[in-house]
Parts: C-alpha cells; sequence; structure tokens
C-alpha cells in the first residue's frame, strides 16, 4: 500500500534526525531553556522580521491550539472558526476542556471571510441579551485549511482589519504552513503573518520533523506568562532542545521551503492527472491537498494500491475524496498513482 | 560544568536512536495505531503479567498525570496525594485545569501511609458537611517520590487494600520508575504495580527516551475511552510510533533494568563519597536522587565545577541539596565529583 | 406598558408569598434539609409516580442546567441539542464551563427527532477518527421549546427509545413545564416524563415561584452524588426550605396546573385575536408562547403599548415576534391587547 | 430545640418580607436590569464612597466567590486563602471548578497576614522553576472570618499595600459583613473596604435577607463583562429585582447596622456567661460567632436543649464548640441559654 492519507506518515527529514544524533551526548537544560531553542526562536523572529515577537515550541498542534486560545481570552470568550475548522471538529473538545466555546461559521471551502467576521460580532453586541451569548474574542483561521484551500495576503489583510476595529485576536493555525508558503501563486508570508496575527503557528510535525510546532506570538497580552501555560497544558517538553534542534534544522538554508516546493510539486502532478482524465476537484486547493469526486468504482480502483480517504459521500455514488503529499512523498509513487489514475 | 541536577540533560540512548532512524522512512498509521505501539504495549502487558491491561503511550509527565486524573473522577472528587507531590506543586495547576482539587497530606519524605489515607477518607465521611467538600475520589503517589524514596511492597499492597475498602482508585506516578524497579532492595515489581494499582505510568523521558511515559491500565472504569481523554489533552502525538518504537527499544533485553542498575551503581558511588566525610543524607533514598546537607561553603565549592540544586534551606546556614544520576551518567564524572567531595 | 415579553415580569403567586410569610419565622436546618424540602420532594415522586426519583431544588435554570450535564456526563462526552435550545444559545456557555460541547442538531421548530439523534450517534462511531470528536453522551430536549413547540408523547417515546438503544441519557428542560403539561393537546403527563427520562427538570420561576426549578432524577448514575454537584455550582441555597416551600405551594390542590391553565386560555384569545385578522404563526406552539409575523408598522403599533420581543427580521421588513402570557397575565389587558389587534 | 448554630435559619426580616410582598404585582424587567437593583447598587455606591464602584447581586455566597475569583485570574494563577478559608475547605472545589488552585496559608485563628502575603509571593519568584507552579494571583480574606476573627484596618491596609506592590487582587468575602461593621472595637468600614480591595462581598443572606450576596468592584479589570461571567456561572437571577429590594430594605436606616449590633450584644451575652463560669474561647472573635471549649458532659449537657457545633475535638475530651447569633436570635432563647450556661 503507497500512502497518500496524510502528511505524518513518514519519521523525519534526514537533517533533523542528524542534528538530533549529532547533539545526543550534550547536556543541556531542560523545558526549552537551552541555547537551541534561543536559536531556533532567534532565526524565527528573523524570519518573520518581528523582533519582539516571542517563539514557543510545543510538540502537537491540539496541545499548542487549546494553549494559546486559553492564554488569549476570557472565561466567556469563544472563537470565531469554519465549521470544519480543526479545533471545531477534530480535538475531542480540548478547546471545551478550556471552558471556551467554538463558535462556528459556515465556510463552504474551509474559509470565512472579514465580512462574516464583522456580520457575527455586530450581531453579538446588537443582541439585547448579549451577556447571555458567549462573547466573540479571537478568530481561529487555518492556512492551509483543512479543506486545502489558502487566504490571499487581501483577504489576510481585511480579516485583520475587521479583527482589530471589532478587539478580536487573530490567530492562525499553520500546522500544514510549509505548504501555505510554498503553494503556488500564494502571497501571504512570514512577516505578513506576524504583523496581521496577534499569534500563530508554525508545523513541524506535518513538515518533515517528528514532531514539533513553533507559536509565534506579537502580541504581548498573549504571550504574557505563556510558558506557564505550556506547562499547565502539559506542553513542556523535558528535554525541550528537542523541538529547537528540530525547527534549526528546518529552518536552516530554507529547508521547510524546499520541503514544502517538494511536496507541491508533486500534488501539482496529481492534481494534472485528475484535470486529464476530467475528474473535478471538490476545492480550489493549491496547497499539499487534493479532494477529486471520485465514483465508487474510481475509488475501489485506487484504494487497492493507495491510501487516501473518502471523506464525504456526495449524490450518484460518489464521494469528496482527499489524497495528501509531503515531504517525503516519493516521486516514483506519485508516477505510479498518476498512471494509474490516467487509466480511470 | 558537569551536570548531576536532572535525569533529562542529555538526549536518548544509542538504542532508542537506532531504532528511530531505522524505520525512519517507513510509513505507518498514525496516532498510535502503528503496529510499534502494539507491540510495545502488548509487551508491557507480559512484563506486568497483566493480560488485560491497556497500554497508552504519551510525550510527558504533566500531560500522562492530568489525563489519568480526568478520566477517573468525576468532578467533586479530587485525588489525595503527599504535599511534596509533584502535581501538588509542579504542574502548574494542570489537575486544577481539569477541574479536581489536589488534596495534600504531609509527608516528610515523600510518601504517605495507608493509615493517613484511611483517616483522610474517613475525616471525610464524618463531617456532617461531607457535600460540602471535595471528596477523596483517587490517592496518586509517586515511585520514587520526588524525594528519591521508595514505597516497599509491604506499604504498596496495604495502601492498595485501604484504596479498595474505601472506594478509591489509586494511581501511581512512576515517571522514574526504571530508577525504582533497579533500587537496592527495592521489592515492588512490575507485576506488583499492576496487580496493586488501578493505574500506573511508566516513564521512558528520564530513563533513556528522548521522551515518553506509558499509561498501563488496569482498571477499566479509567480505561474506557481513554484515547478520547488523550486526544483532547492534547496527548495524541501525530506520529505515534515514535512512543511505541522508543518503548520497544527500552523494554528489550530488559534495557531500561540496565540503564537502572547503571544509575543506581553511580548514585551508590556518590553516596559512599558523601558517608565518607560524615556529610549526611536528609531523605533514605535508595534510587537516583540524594539530597545531602551541605552548608553553604561546601555547597559553593562543588557548584564551581559541578550542576546540582539547593532545594531547601536549612538553619545555620546549610542547605539540603539534590544530586541526580541517570542512564547517562558518566563513570568519569562520577568519579571526579566524588573525589571533590573527599575533599571536603 | 403592558408586559407581554416573557413570563417572569412579576413576583409569585399568593399562596407562595403566604407560604413563606407563615413559615418566616420558623427556624430550620440550611442546604434543602429541612422538612419543607422532603416534603416537597416526596409530593414531586409522588404525582410523577416514580417513588425512586430524586428530587432537588435550584434557584435557577442555567444553574441547574449545567448542574444536570456536569453530573452526567464524563469529560469527552458532549451533549446534543437543537441549535437553537437554550443551552446553546442563551447561558453564556455554562455547559462549556463544565468542560462539555452543546453539539447542535438543526431543529425550524426548535424541536428534534429520533431520527436526527440517531443518525448523529451512528455517524460519530461510523468515523473513523471517532476519538478525535467529542462523543455524544447526552440528549437536551426542552419542552415546551424555545419556540413554544411542544413534544407528542409518541415523540417522546421514540427519542427515548433511541437513547436508551444509543447509550445516551435524556435530559428535558422544563422551565415552562407547567405550560407545557397544561396546552391543548399535550399528551406529556410528569409520570411520562418520569419514566421515559434519566432527568428532567420542573421550573417554578416561570409558573408562579419566586425562584426555584425542580431537578427530578431517575437514573441513579446521574443522581449519585447530586448535591455535591450543587454545592460546587453554587447552587445550593442557604435557606433551602424557600424553595420547598414553593413548591409546595405550588404542587397544593395542583395549583400549577391552574396557573398553567390560565396563561394557556390567554394565549389561546391573543392566538384567536391574530389568526381572525390573518396574522400567520411561525410556529404551532401551542403553549404560552406566540411568535407571530408582523410587518414592521403593525410591531410599530402595538409596541407602543405592549412590550413584546421581536425576535427574527424575515424578508420584505416582516418581524417573527414573541408574545408571552403567564400565570400572572391580566386578562383586562389581554383584552386590550386582541381589540388592538383587530385594528391592524 | 433552640437554634445557635448558625445565622440562616430563620427566613427575612419584616421589612425584607414587606418589600417583596408589596412590589409583588409590578412588572419590572428580569435579570437585575430593573429600577430596584439600580438604586440598591446606588445606595451602596454611596455608602461606600466608591462612585465609580459596581455593585451586583447574586443569590449565594459560593456562586459569589466564584463568579469573582473566575472574573479575575487568568488560568495559570491561583488564589492565596487561609486553609480554614470557605472557598478551601466549604465550596465543593467551586474554585477549582474554574480551574483556579487555592493556595493556602496557615492562620491559627482564620487570618493571614501581610508578612505571609509577601513571603509566598516572593518564593514564587524567587524559585527557578516559578512556571511549573501556579501563579499567585489573588488574595482571598474573609471578614469576619470562618473563625469569627476580624482583622484591624491597620492590618486590611497593610495586606492591601502588600497586594497593590505585588501585582495581586484583593478580595474579601463579607458574607458575615454586617456582623463584622458592628462588632466591638472594629475599625473597618465600607469606605475603606472599597478603597483598599478590588473586589468583596457584601452579604445579606446571613443579615436578614432570604438571600443574596452584593458584588462591590472596584477594579475595572474585574468589573470588565461581569454580567456575562455571572450568567454564565449560573447567578443570574431571572426576577432580578428581588435581590435589589432586599438590600434596599436592609439599606435602608441602616437596618444592617441595627440587625448586625443586635447579633454581636446577644453575643456578649453570652461571651460573658461562659467567661463568668471560666470557659475559655478558643478564638477572640469579636463578632457573631463563639467558639467555647467545652468538655464532653458540658456539651452534652447543652445539647440536650441547644443546637450548636462542634467542630473540633481537642485532647483531655474536650471540644471547640460554636455558636452562632443572629439578626433573628431571640433575646429570651439567649436568657436561657446563659442561665444553663452559668450551671456548668
Amino acid at each position: 500500500m503507497i500512502h497518500f492519507e496524510c502528511d505524518y506518515n513518514e519519521g523525519a527529514h534526514e537533517n533533523v534526525l542528524r542534528r538530533l544524533s549529532q547533539t545526543n551526548a550534550e547536556q543541556t537544560s531542560g523545558y526549552g531553556e537551552d541555547g537551541y531553542c534561543a536559536q531556533a526562536a532567534e532565526k524565527i523572529r528573523s524570519l518573520c522580521e518581528a523582533p519582539n515577537a516571542q517563539a514557543h515550541f510545543l510538540v502537537g498542534g491540539t496541545q499548542a491550539n487549546a494553549t494559546v486560545i486559553d492564554a488569549a481570552l476570557r472565561p466567556h470568550q469563544g472563537v470565531l472558526s469554519a465549521h470544519t475548522g480543526h479545533i471545531a471538529v477534530h480535538e475531542t473538545g480540548a478547546v471545551e476542556a478550556c471552558g471556551h466555546k467554538v463558535l462556528t461559521l459556515p465556510g463552504a471551502d474551509g474559509k470565512i471571510t472579514a465580512a462574516q467576521i464583522a456580520a457575527a460580532v455586530d450581531e453579538h453586541w446588537a443582541d439585547p441579551s448579549f451577556e447571555h451569548i458567549v462573547q466573540p474574542g479571537m478568530v481561529y483561521l487555518s492556512h492551509p485549511t483543512e479543506l486545502g484551500t489558502l487566504y490571499s495576503l487581501a483577504e489576510l489583510q481585511e480579516i485583520s482589519r475587521v479583527c482589530r476595529e471589532k478587539c478580536l485576536f487573530l490567530f492562525v493555525d499553520g500546522a500544514r504552513l510549509a505548504y501555505g508558503l510554498a503553494a503556488r501563486g500564494a502571497d501571504v508570508t512570514l512577516p505578513e503573518l506576524a504583523k496581521r496575527c496577534d499569534v500563530f503557528t508554525f508545523g513541524g510535525t506535518k513538515a518533515g520533523a517528528l514532531f514539533g510546532e513553533a507559536v509565534v506570538i506579537t502580541n504581548p497580552a498573549i504571550a504574557k506568562d505563556f510558558r506557564y501555560l505550556i506547562k499547565r497544558h502539559g506542553g513542556m517538553l523535558a528535554k525541550g532542545r528537542l523541538l529547537g534542534l528540530q525547527f534549526l534544522a528546518l529552518l536552516e538554508n530554507d529547508l521547510y521551503l524546499s520541503l514544502g516546493n517538494h511536496a507541491i510539486a508533486q500534488a501539482g502532478r496529481i492534481r494534472d492527472a485528475f484535470a486529464a482524465v476530467g475528474i473535478p476537484l471538490a476545492f480550489d486547493s493549491p496547497a499539499n491537498l487534493l479532494f477529486p469526486i471520485l465514483t465508487k468504482a474510481q475509488a475501489d480502483y485506487l484504494q487497492t494500491k493507495y491510501a487516501f480517504y473518502l471523506i464525504d459521500p456526495l449524490d450518484n455514488n460518489r464521494y469528496i475524496s482527499r489524497f495528501c503529499t509531503s515531504w517525503a512523498t516519493r516521486p516514483e509513487d506519485v508516477e505510479q498513482l498518476t498512471n494509474d489514475i490516467r487509466k480511470l
């Protein structure tokens, strides 16, 4: 079976493993207070052109999301998210575990708009019973989204403007950010993220690390005491340097960008193959996720050799399927897959 | 500076790293549903002689503690712990974050007794206002404790008996269990732990893994839906196999025991050196932690070359200090240290 | 201004006040452990034909809802509710404050169906990532609903059957139950509620008490230690007898039913008036809430003399409005209103 | 049986009941947004000489405490309290239910000192692992304390000074404040409380109301959005005017002070009787609680006619007992009791 179902099937890029091996015998302080974490944080600040930003390193995405939201909101506040957002559907209530409601907005393609956000906040304040309703306090976007779609810079800027006008924190979940940065036509950059958001994550797990998410915080109100929050959420890794070291490896010579480009290129080959045989895509997803609409017969045929998801049944016995490439996708596997697609 | 302040200054044992490297390119399912995790769980069941136990793998100890406690207790219940217990003082309120109170009992040497537990529960039920008071629902022990002390098998058995009689879950935090199992004279074994507790952890982080704690659950009431709880607490590692692989390496040929024995032997050399110069130990700690009582001058002298903690000031300008050995402690470093101790 | 906007504009029925005055100087135990609470609980068990049920008395509805849900669910579980359910939209996240997600189902008329519930649960268990998703653990209905609609006995029975088949607790919020029991054609009775639900509330606040909600629990799993949960949620009234006394007054000679009948009769007069002038109702609400669809001009005209809500704008400058009668509605006020409606 | 066990055995003062009866048929807005609550809040601001303070009215003390603490603290912060504090021992973990740890300080007489507070905060920041430890964020005092003791104005001022220096909120629980204000020699006044604390409560339940606690907030950081917090905690009474009306009755012509003086006078008679026969008091409690140390025989004798608590066993078969007077204590009951004491 050749795996195209997610971007965390393999271990780590060789540079990451090498770094860990080379430094294995060194003795350092624990809990992220070592020199490697400091270097990695400095490198992130530099790439983000955000000299005052904090960068923290956590093990996983759900942990990072819950910690950020818990650090930012007061108890009666909730977080606006697309109804398909990861925090809304795939974290077993980790946000509710902190007492916060996820306030969902419909978003057919995984995205929400500045107008939707403004309307939701205006509706809250216009309701005479507003104090009986969870107050929107933050906006959560993912970039790329769960459906592989991307925000344009103009969209991000407009959302940022609305958030500041309406006193909402803006949080961008970048679990797949490496692929968002590398995607063709994408114009959201690290400095723009740092400038437009109050906090964002930059995922390592899906981009060549064994594990690790960087949390980049530009708003001091969220940054204050953030390490307490990390510890409280069980996210303070004893051998914290493992996170710093991995990010150093990924950021060195823009390795994360090369890995992103690789995944995007492989996704492009698969996209072209589906297009060539007239199989439509459910979403316009320029990053590393593809959502072809397959008939049952087509899905059955491909599933004999390839692992991928059928995420939603449609009418006429069709399905929205999901194919995912990654830093580790082997071109020869894509070669096989595209050949088989062309036989559909 | 030579580090004796904790047992997580270095990376991982070479066998652990080798396993990770060798399997790096393999594609497996995520979230702990891979074959390596299954094998490691099976191996743990076998070592524990507990064929029906569940074994789950989490990244860190605070996370593991909070997840276990959250899985076990109803909202109005709390967990009894020594006042020095890790959950009571060093987890930034991770247990309270789940809504549970840590009910502390005094324990001069880090241990609590069956009699104390029974008295606390009896006092609860004897109070006419018992419904206004957090109900004890679980007992938390650590073995070894924060002060390096160990429970004898007889003590564990008696605590277990009381817990069952009083309807309390018994949870043993084994973050340093490898050293507890290897300590001289220790008679608590894995099968006894599995038999006497409802749940215990078996730490990898401090015993040669990069990271990882195994949670071994023998009580089905806690085991039910435990993976939901892991995810909710942000503890479900995407590349879950990294945890299974590391535990496989540690459990193979009883590597964890060899590593434990090594640390115990090195601690013994240091213990002997302090004894030789008449420096007393604050606690009778047979595992890998030593708590010599140093004068300010002695501490200052040793701190010029060695990192260790001064954990508590005493009268007469003296301190309880803490020295820690580990799987990675180099005998030549111990040689230097003991030579310097003998000069005190 | 004559008030038709809710059923808690006035104080309490005279019998309730009289009871409180007559017993004012008596000395009783606090916290609901007095004889009046015991008598009221016994009376409820008798009316419900549920000799083993527990009845507890809390001050308010949001408090009662949160306490019940917190007592019933494990941390990773959520509660299914109509998207218009009170817990979903009007309790400022009191359910999320206990860590639980409200899992909403669409319900145009405020109701949800057994088929929707079954489908939601089946979908959960069919998802390969089910452990990453909040598990449905309870169903929350309100009767009457927020939109004044009622469940038929057949509907309640079918929902109850599905809940038991799917291992979900069934909770009915009866903040306006007095009006649901009195409504024309309603066939859900107290004994049926006790038989079909695991827990339900019977509201006093909106039915002639100063305040007070009875929580009736038939499932021992929820009943266990429930008083701890009340205290923990800040709901244990020091002078608990005030609640028992009020419910005794309401239950004596079926006063609650007389009060319910009064409100239903007054609502019927208003309903007839709207029908007479061809103003449609948005929902078929046989209890004490009416939702006529008014033009802006009609609403403006009526609002010069009457307080009522405009709850939803429609197209063509029309609104769904809400009129509410109660135990305290004065027939002469209804006379005025219906005369004015007939002028529309 | 004559009751001396608490100050909430009876209903309400006649003025309170009369107010409720007189206004019973009026129609007002719900949820505390009526004119009576506004008047009561204004009256409190005036008595406190704090024109910018917010005053909110909640039903009960546990609810008020949890809501205030939840409004004030960030998740990783805890609240310093005497180990006998109500929030520490008698609220079934209501503070932990909001995720906050109660950080207890020893206080033999129910009080804590400015020096203790300063030391606890200094110790926190001096610990190299401070981020692993719950951060003190608030100080909770009760006045009178659970042991009937009072803070002097000098003590309160010094605690306030330390709190401001150390960036801690200061919260005074005044469930029995009426008795604290009336106690002989007490020099803490309402204006001083308003000036020295960030928030305090002023209890009605124990001072002649049916129920009700006023929360007075002078710090805008806690006041912001406080009504959301009230609702979220289930504390927003539908017929909110009942609270405003009761406080208006209590504050009118300083009724609360008269009631306080009455209770203090009755307590004084009992205190004198114990002194006359040489029975010592465990604490110097000038308010309405007395803690005589009784032998078993003495306690048995008095318990044949009087209800009071034995709160702590001492050696030699003696007990610390608790007698409580209130606004409702009848002088003839005190006459009987003092006569019987004199026979001991």
